[in-house]
């Protein structure tokens, strides 16, 4: 078994509903590096088509672990080991494939109540019953994963909710209690 | 019952284990106000004394509250609704005491395992059942709440783990996954 993340900046929707590439964002690397580091997770996935935002992916990631930052944070450094830029999901697919000899299992995410939602139970089972099965969780940026994107999955998870009808969560909130859903102890 | 947090920022400590004083990040201000909606939580409190950081925490909120960008993004509005900026601990005890005509009860939390804990299930549970008590969860930047302020508190909450021995999540990860602990349906 082995347990990856994907964001997605393109193609997610905007709350007009079109289509859009959305900007990469300091917070979201990080944030989701340590959140996959801490879970177990062996590779997050950044899925960003435009160069100058891959630049700004690069320059971050270099930054803290080859430059001036890997001195000052090391934890920085070694969240951000398991990052893999790449420009699209078929690059997603294709690599995990390379490095697990599988095909990986793609799992979608969403704010909105969609059909046919595994549990967040039964997915954690699933990942501790499995051991040749490797998981691939996409998160949407923007207003969330476009449904080109959610057609292809294999499995979808149901929104996070608490005690209230808002549900609103930043990226960076949703994947963590994701992440501790399926693997916290 | 009423569940509230408060995101210290002061006194906290560096690195290298002096206590100082941070920055407030605009994310903090959002990914925490949204996981707090989400979870019901009825007041987050900004703990901040510095006079330049309270005004930069103003402008934010005024400028989604207030100025253009309420009609940019109504949630962004609603989950600023519930913050509270304060100087420092004492205020949060004043305003809660005032506002629930009793004296709330703190919690802290640590990416470190210290002693006397109570556990997550157990806290839930106290949560849903005791209809007169008011939970104040505190969560310090930095490298945590300085032991000033862990010597004065009701209750500590042990650190998120998953099934890794790395725990170096942002408080705003460690914050949306302990309300999820704590309130997640």
């Amino acid at each position: 078994m082995s347990l990856n993340i994907a964001l997605v900046h393109y193609p997610v929707r905007d709350k007009f509903g079109r289509v859009v590439n959305t900007s990469i964002t300091n917070f979201d690397i990080h944030d989701l590096a340590r959140a996959a580091r801490t879970y177990g997770v062996e590779r997050y996935y950044l899925v960003a088509p435009v160069d100058s935002q891959r630049d700004f992916v690069q320059r971050v990631i270099s930054h803290w672990s080859e430059g001036p930052g890997q001195d000052l944070n090391i934890t920085r450094k070694e969240a951000l080991e398991i990052v893999r830029l790449v420009r699209d999901l078929n690059e997603v697919a294709e690599d995990l494939s390379q490095e697990t000899g599988s095909e990986p299992l793609f799992v979608a995410t969403s704010a909105k109540q969609l059909p046919i939602c595994t549990s967040y139970a039964d997915l954690r089972r699933r990942i501790e019953n499995e051991p040749d099965t490797h998981f691939c969780i996409l998160f949407g940026t923007g207003y969330g994963l476009d449904t080109s994107v959610i057609s292809e999955i294999d499995l979808m998870l149901p929104p996070i909710l608490g005690p209230t009808t808002w549900n609103h969560l930043s990226v960076r909130s949703a994947c963590s209690v994701i992440l501790d859903r399926l693997r916290g102890l």
